[in-house]
């Protein structure tokens, strides 16, 4: 797919400047920043394929993710203030990256022979779990935990996508945004 | 061995039920207590295989896990108040589902040819790093620092099974029960 | 390498060492203890070698970093006081064990044929995720987000090891433990 090479760069930019800012709210500094942003950007796909094994890791093969990661972080450091009052147009990305960073991972679990079920497991871990992972290493009761609603929408978007597999991606993936809002 | 599968799975969805409920305790809804339960069952043995390089993990190559689990979740779910009555019994099946796990670890990993020093180890985590995975992700204390003697216990048992090696399952296995106990 | 595999060694034991007295600070006991002192030794060397897929564990292969640990936290438990009395000392070696370790990562990234920029973070991760997952499993902020300066110091001295890559290990080390101190 053509176009899903750069949407999935995109996200990832999305992702780091979300989980950057996340932390910059708590007055950590640059490299505390950075650090949780490349967590949260990497944490679900990284563990979506230590679990199935699928080495090597995306961000690891391909270090155009690494400078995505890094210009979300620099951007969420320079441009604290412009970035939260687009905070809006923001949620809107991080909403749209979570629907298809969870279409992706039910695909590439699928592409890996695993039954359904685990695919759309996968899915939902893909997207949701660098989220936890940097709740959990700053501390905080996951936000998972206290707006399943998000999560949930994840899993019931992969599991709509499995049940209209092959009628297509786009259409699919509408779908998700609009459960996901 | 015809018996131990099915015993995996009692074990596995005990571990679920156990996962649910702890939750539950705090007011989450069914997909936190699900998610919770669902970490708490996979936790322990997939850091092992992973530790191990053993893919793949059991519960994606075989399905039946999966609904082992669910299973247990919704159980834990419906019926929390006729559970947490039945919680010595629980206790109890936790206690053998936590002394079985330890030994299928440890033979796990002298299957994959490692030294009995680092099996023991494997053991230990298979039965107790789903509940410490757990512990974290809800922001508490593990409860492996609170009452340490659990552990030490599946770290003695997996030492004793080691010992007793070629005596037989079953035998060292009520060893294992009476230690916990 | 000659010298290479007992620093190593030494290294891992230094780490135990350091792992197993945070925790004593709060009253835990030998299992505790034991059980931190080992997640600090292994946990951030694990993990790099989990993100690329690097099998086996390097402590899973060779029984001698187990026994270096083992006897870590053992010395941490008999003489505390004598270890803290020591602290100064042993901050010293924690911090050229944090250096040494920097570099070791980063070579073995590099080894495995990943690009300078993933090998830098590698070279980090090696260092200071043991102590992140310590903290986050004791229930700390991460030291991380409190001494940030600790961490980019391995982040500099990885990137300037890659700089100087070529001109010899000897060099670059004494420069890492400039940068650290």
């Amino acid at each position: 797919m053509d176009i899903q090479y750069p949407l999935e760069l995109v996200g990832t930019f999305v992702f780091a400047i979300s989980g950057a800012l996340a932390v910059r709210d708590r007055e950590h500094d640059l490299f505390g920043a950075g650090f949780t942003g490349f967590i949260t950007a990497i944490g679900g796909g990284s563990l979506r394929d230590i679990l199935l094994g699928a080495y090597p890791l995306v961000w690891i093969g391909d270090v155009n993710f690494l400078y995505a990661i890094f210009a979300g972080i620099l951007l969420a450091f320079i441009f604290p203030s412009a970035l939260l009052k687009l905070r809006k147009t923001m949620f809107l990305f991080d909403t749209l990256g979570i629907g298809f960073f969870t279409v992706l991972g039910v695909e590439k679990a699928m592409s890996l022979g695993v039954r359904p079920e685990i695919a759309a497991i996968m899915g939902m871990f893909s997207a949701v779990m660098g989220g936890v992972i940097r709740d959990t290493l700053t501390n905080e009761i996951p936000i998972l935990f206290r707006k399943e609603i998000y999560a949930s929408a994840c899993l019931a978007g992969a599991i709509l996508y499995l049940v209209l597999n092959y009628f297509g991606l786009a259409r699919d993936y509408n779908m998700l945004i609009s459960i996901s809002t």
